[in-house]
């Protein structure tokens, strides 16, 4: 997909071409230059409008990961600081592109970061259990879930993963298992109802998942499913982490019930029944994402190390600073 | 589809086109009779063979549901019986077919008393969650999850249902959402994955379903995906129940582990994902069902009556007797 103007990239976000938080944070960002790069030779008043703009259509694309909202704050302010600078709106189109190459770049290497830390969490032979698609299609580097697996893989390790297929939209087999199986990691694509059995079968050594946004208390929302992934992980006595960057905390929200659920189209849902005309008047409820209770989270693995409980003390610890 | 023959019923059966624990139960009763017909003028000794031929590839259809088994030896003991009589064959096939039809009948009216028992359990206004398709479509009657909403909703209840669609081969969306917007229910379809979100909104006022074998302890083997959401209601508080009628209990099992789990075929999950040559590819595991400890499960509703714990007590007691 060519994506050449800002409105192109807020559907590209919409219907999920770019997805995954981190790649919505890093195509947003890119989004905001394509917004306002025709008023480069403008005013400071137009370049504003077409700021307030871009980052208006952007930020309507999709409610619940806060890497997008973060990657727009960045920008935004960046931006006014340029020009406060007595910058030109040319030169802050300029910079504005180079801030978010940094992004990018930034998120590249928080990936390499989470991939160093998480990997110490897997012993050689193990076999992890992922939920949607938190990797290399979902970020600007290796992914954040599948961070410690590739790192684990490059060390030599022997790992092998299950993943959720993920429904409705099949990320798990669409992407997850076929980044890893190009990668030439071992991966077996399961069923989302078949991840409590495969625990109680003694075949997963932990689970590892992405966040679309992490309230400060460690409540965690991620892709519908995710939920009952942990809910299945506890009762296993299996270690269940979460994978993200520090921009997918958000640390002005106290408990996960703050975080906005997207609500998504039943069509995702009710395709898969048949094009019937029962299918078309089916009543589907189709929430996105679900939330995780901090207290079913054995640690987070961030790019600044792992983060374990009690999470609204270390969390604030870890992630609270140099933001 | 038109079954003319035993072999084409035990395809039937194999390929899903009749599934449902009871409904296979009746099925293979009718299978045994479509098997020694044939032999209506032969000898006893090619008549037996015939039941042998016939029971033994009935048997080898399906691995899980126990109802097959039962109704095939309920089958086989009338026969032997009857030819010790010294019935003759044309009429032991003319006596079959009525044992058929009893087994078809019987199991109508305990669909109608599981229906009667459970619907004391809902109250007006209940939203009940369901997974799989134990209804109409699964059973000679008016089901075993489903026959408590249909009873209540006789009874001017007003009850709601959210089925999950049941992957891989979504008998919650084709046929449960289905048959329950026929009969005029308020049925909304969820993905599995989003069970453990909807009961933790509150929305859920509990969970009914269906079994394919219930060892003597409790344990349950149902449609896989039953176990995560066993595990979701316990952890809402949310009682979970088990229908079934008494033929669907083995009480030669001490547990879980000794149900046979079928695996069945990776093209299930994955042609959803594409035909493409890297779904072909893919590796799968697909069992076709788990079991849900009887420590999840608050209670069974039978057509005997309601059955709570301690069930190893309580199932011999309700159960063990008249079989």
């Amino acid at each position: 997909m060519m994506v050449a103007d800002m409105e192109t990239m807020g559907l590209a976000i919409r219907r999920l071409s770019i997805r995954g938080a981190p790649a919505i944070g890093i195509a947003a960002a890119y989004g905001v230059v394509l917004g306002v790069r025709a008023e480069a030779d403008g005013s400071r008043t137009r370049f504003e409008s077409a700021l307030r703009g871009a980052i208006g259509l952007l930020a309507r694309s999709r409610p619940t990961a806060v890497n997008l909202f973060w990657a727009l704050r960045r920008m935004s302010e960046r931006a006014i600081d340029l020009l406060d600078a007595g910058k030109t709106p040319r030169k802050v189109v300029a910079l504005l592109l180079k801030e978010a190459q940094t992004i990018h770049r930034e998120d590249e290497a928080q990936c390499e970061a989470i991939g160093r830390h998480g990997e110490r969490l897997l012993r050689d032979g193990m076999a992890v259990l992922t939920h949607c698609n938190a990797g290399a299609l979902a970020t600007g580097g290796i992914g954040t879930a599948l961070a410690p697996i590739y790192a684990a893989a490059r060390a030599g390790k022997n790992v092998r993963v299950f993943a959720d297929e993920t429904r409705p939209l099949l990320q798990g087999a669409r992407l997850t298992a076929w980044e890893l199986a190009e990668a030439g990691i071992d991966v077996t694509l399961i069923c989302d109802g078949a991840a409590a059995r495969v625990m109680g079968e003694g075949k997963v050594g932990c689970a590892i998942v992405g966040a679309d946004r992490i309230a400060s208390n460690g409540d965690t929302a991620n892709k519908i499913g995710t939920y009952g992934v942990a809910l299945a992980a506890r009762s296993h006595g299996i270690p269940f982490y979460v994978a993200a960057p520090a921009n997918t905390f958000d640390l002005s929200l106290k408990s996960g019930q703050e975080i906005p659920i997207e609500e998504r189209d039943p069509g995702e849902v009710c395709s898969s029944s048949g094009r019937s005309a029962f299918a078309r008047k089916l009543k589907v409820y189709n929430p996105a994402f679900d939330v995780t209770p901090a207290r079913l989270i054995s640690a987070f693995i961030t790019e600044r190390g792992i983060v374990r409980p009690p999470f609204a003390k270390n969390i604030a610890r870890v992630l609270g600073k140099n933001r």
